[in-house]
């Protein structure tokens, strides 16, 4: 008997936004994985820290945070060490900030693995709705169209997503706030938008865009664009 | 004092979905409200419904369940009910199955008291990476452009909406379904379909479209689309 794969999203940024289901998982999977910048703590293995008992096998996922080509290979490693426990008949638990299969780098694992091995997905909260929540804005209603867009894609590709969308949320913003910043004052969407970081954390920021930060964002930021305006 | 407004996201449908700060939260909030059908119970009290004391002060909104106009009225006399709560210094919770500001009829409650009474959303695990997570497929990756549709938009704009992104979930399936397989198939995006149904609840249903039933899918049933495929 192998073990099983389990990517569980741990929500957020809120310790307490973790699910009932993934608590009670952490509790009892024996050996756990997660993503972490080159030095410095994994995000989600904060997120989750309180519901790990001591002295779980655990397994850094480390990723270089400057982007580039793919880290294929850092991914085919983790996966053979995951590999190795699951023969073994030991269950992995991947901690996935947010949910495992919205825009988680845990689907480079459970493309490697779940063709080998049993593999179920834990849902989590995603800073989609978080940010919404934050910003105290709803995020699409009725009949509404709500596009989900990463800020890497280029100025004349966003430009044309926004304009066919009741609501948007551009994810990834980082870098690219201040182009982002032009591009949605050009297109009359600037009172429309909102800035968010760290949406539950205690360095949570919501801001109208026009008041966002000069320079780069943090990565963890989001921007909700909503035509049909406040509530 | 008044009372403060609460929306909280009770997730798609397995209780173990629910946070544990909504969990907590409906331990303690005196009053609990929440969306129902003409006759019968509330999803959003049955998943709920273990983490809610006896005793409770509650409030059932009951919804025609047929479309037709938007019921204002209903949601007018729900708001001043909430209202009276509040303005008495009682805390109201507002149970939201998913997440409050993600399609939910909790946008109409909040459009009617956010600007009167503090308010407060907690974000929930939405049905659409309930859905993904069942049907064990990533909903977007990386660079990719995820469109949520309603089903109730007519063909043509579905057809352009779907023909422009990299992903896809239509909600709000329903009475939809027939047209909308038709639609898929025309698309060739039929076998890049899966179909879902009360996702995380004893009853869920994950096909591929083409083996999704004939006629009327239930109200809790979705369509995703990936065009990048499987993992």
């Amino acid at each position: 008997m192998t073990g099983r794969l389990w990517g569980i999203g741990v929500g957020p940024g809120d310790p307490e936004l973790v699910t009932l289901k993934a608590a009670r998982l952490l509790a009892e999977i024996p050996v756990i994985a997660y993503p972490a910048p080159d030095e410095g703590d994994s995000t989600a293995r904060m997120i989750a820290a309180s519901f790990i008992p001591a002295g779980r096998t655990e397994i850094a996922i480390r990723i270089p945070m400057r982007s580039g080509p793919e880290p294929a290979e850092i991914y085919d490693r983790a996966a053979e060490e995951i590999a190795g426990h699951l023969e073994a008949g030991r269950d992995v638990g991947v901690l996935c900030e947010g949910d495992p299969f919205f825009y988680g780098s845990f689907i480079y694992l459970h493309g490697r693995l779940a063709g080998r091995f049993p593999c179920t997905v834990v849902p989590g909260v995603t800073s989609l709705t978080a940010c919404a929540a934050a910003s105290g804005r709803p995020l699409a209603r009725r009949d509404e169209v709500l596009t989900v867009i990463p800020a890497t894609l280029p100025d004349a590709e966003l430009e044309r997503r926004l304009a066919a969308t009741d609501a948007a949320a551009i994810l990834k913003v980082g870098r690219h706030l201040p182009r982002l910043k032009t591009l949605l004052a050009r297109l009359n969407l600037e009172s429309l938008s909102v800035y968010v970081s760290h949406a539950t954390r205690p360095d949570e920021r919501v801001l109208p865009l026009g008041k966002a930060p000069d320079g780069e964002a943090p990565y963890f930021s989001m921007l909700l664009v909503a035509k049909g305006g406040a509530a």
